[in-house]
């Protein structure tokens, strides 16, 4: 066991290290700031910014606009801006339905990105393993500095530690070493993530959506299945394996319908993206476009549309009341269909949500819907492939992998 | 927003207080410990351990063997222990129908404790503390170094930053201003922190219990009403408002009975206390002593004991494999009389959790009875009493309440 010290022969490069993480994050995340943001936000002094933004600039990772004048008296102070070139990542996405790939900057640039839709229900994995490296020979990748780390969002159970994949029912997958099989089929020799679908939406949320900022959040990917990622404390729920948030496989009705999972009455079989199809009487293979029909039905006052959304809206107030009270999260962040159809059925929801939660975390939760929409999942992996990068700016301040070594891969 | 730099000004100071913080810290909660063991641990030099050490023990807070050799060759390696006299914290603890105060040295030596069993529903929050304030006169306060700290855990919602008790339904209380009467009543001027005794269980179960180096982990206690208290990633799940955890009102039942909180089909509607009690035939009153006979007569091999723990079993095992999914624990500690129950009942919960949860965080996870059985929450909330001492020994070292000053309290 190892306590939160400082070893006293390591403490002057590992405080140097920190502080070019920390100036780096902040605008990775934040976005440009001046100088004198950058020395009120890391409580360092100006002259030690001053030198450490220079060093991140020799290494191409950030620029300076001179001369920027921020409306308050004294010298003007340069602005610091996050060089999209400077350091890129390669982010996938691997949903029920559809595929991804992009090339994302520093900052959170995307600078190229290509989505493939069509059913991919039980796809073997080497397939997809192959039409993912076919996307990536198909992306336009600018004239980069170093690619630091790749991240993959999958519609199943991962084990962060090495990508295997436990679980994607949706998908077909049992066991499967994904993660291992894509890092050989890229044959990049970078760090590579792979992470729950729902996951990478809160983590893209949490970065660059409606949960900026917010330390206690939790979202919910409403696909096929159901997903939760959760935010506490700032970090990521993740639990001993990083499996957490399966909030769809939470038992909601005992005597309920059977669920792909093996169990019974679990909470996607009532909200999930096909139940809402079946309960407007449309057909399955409608989709998300499907759900969007049936919430613009609703919304021009269809009745049968509007209760059949009323129906699956009660169940996902039931669902929702549970978390409130298990996580007491500031935010839930609805995706994908509940996104869709949250805005239409938003009484029933949060009715269903009181009469379910305790009067004090009630008190303290906002439901809004997801504001990445489709590109969440991918947003996500790519903030996961830069987390290297940010923990240690200085390995990639030297080294790395030019993003032209991709056209060999 | 700050991020974890370190001020260059302040750099010596604030590492030569995280260094003293996690020396501290390893002696309290892990016991004794070499100084070689101590270097190990933390890092530093030997001879900075030395110095911080010696700090520690002019302040009293640690005291050193000498000349203790452990099997390995070399120069024998000083023993270094915590002082339960050096610092001492006052732990309350109100349930439902028990109340108690301890005085606990550091270390975790309690050195005087008083426990009072009886009826408090529907007591005033007044009544109960002036009942406390008398159990804090009644203590054999020993001759000690400073008094750092207070903690009270409490069987109901809490909001951590200023100890207001929203809801205690079983304690009738709603919206009391628990922690500032007390504080008032108390007149000792030191931190007071009021926390929900579920959380208060998993913190004395993670420190000192079931959980030790456990770093994700779910407490669950088993009263008349149902709380949670979860560590994730090593820290305690709280919530935006330290509200998380409340388990027992997540719906398992949708068409079940109402609870006292107001909603239907709350997990602790049907594996609450009471109910066992119930389903047994036996009064309510009989409390957790009637719950121990229903036990022994199963065990004794009574059919119709068996049936009504094997009927809760089954919906105690719906709502542990709901949060096998949601929080992925590595270890899951039963407490109150869940914990008495588990031992005749294991075979019907465990079937319930792996027919309710998904395969790969069920192989992650471990169901344990509690190891601190009824003592758990006034010892979880001696722990949080301590934190700001382990936190931060320097202020402690110099200044501090004289336990003395209770006399007069």
């Amino acid at each position: 066991m190892r306590f939160g010290t400082v070893p006293s022969g390591q403490r002057s490069e590992t405080i140097h290290r920190a502080n070019l993480s920390a100036i780096l994050r902040a605008l990775h995340e934040g976005g440009p700031r001046s100088r004198s943001e950058l020395v009120a936000a890391t409580g360092l002094t100006r002259s030690a910014i001053r030198a450490l933004v220079r060093e991140l600039a020799e290494a191409g990772l950030v620029s300076e606009d001179h001369a920027v004048r921020l409306g308050t008296p004294g010298r003007p102070s340069p602005l610091v801006r996050p060089e999209p070139a400077g350091a890129v990542v390669l982010a996938f996405e691997v949903l029920v339905d559809s595929i991804a790939a992009a090339i994302v900057g520093l900052g959170g640039k995307t600078l190229d990105r290509i989505r493939v839709d069509r059913p991919l229900e039980h796809l073997q994995v080497d397939d997809v393993v192959s039409e993912l490296v076919r996307l990536v020979k198909a992306l336009r990748v600018p004239d980069t500095g170093p690619m630091v780390g790749v991240g993959v969002a999958v519609a199943g159970v991962v084990r962060r530690s090495d990508g295997l994949v436990f679980m994607a029912p949706n998908l077909g997958w049992v066991d499967v070493p994904f993660g291992a099989n894509l890092e050989r089929a890229l044959g990049l020799g970078l760090p590579l993530t792979v992470l729950n679908d729902a996951d990478a939406g809160m983590l893209a949320e949490h970065r660059r959506g409606a949960a900026v900022g917010v330390d206690d959040a939790l979202y919910i990917s409403g696909e096929v299945g159901v997903g939760g990622g959760a935010i506490v404390g700032g970090q990521p729920l993740l639990g001993s394996a990083g499996l957490a948030g399966e909030i769809g496989h939470m038992t909601v009705n005992p005597d309920g319908v059977d669920c792909r999972c093996g169990a019974r009455g679990c909470w996607e079989t009532e909200v999930g993206r096909d139940v809402i199809l079946r309960r407007a009487g449309a057909p399955q293979h409608a989709g998300l476009a499907g759900v969007e029909e049936v919430v613009a039905a609703a919304k021009a006052g269809s009745p049968e549309a509007w209760q059949a959304l009323a129906d699956v809206a009660r169940w996902l107030g039931i669902g929702l009341g549970a978390l409130v009270n298990i996580l007491n999260p500031r935010l839930i962040v609805l995706g994908g269909v509940h996104a869709r159809m949250y805005p239409v059925i938003r009484e029933v929801v949060d009715a269903e949500v009181a009469r379910r939660s305790l009067a004090a975390p009630r008190a303290e939760v906002r439901i809004v819907p997801a504001m990445l929409g489709v590109d969440a999942p991918l947003i996500g992996a790519s903030e996961a492939a830069f987390d290297s990068l940010l923990a240690d700016p200085t390995v990639w301040m030297t080294t790395g992998v030019n993003a032209y070594r991709l056209r060999s891969a």
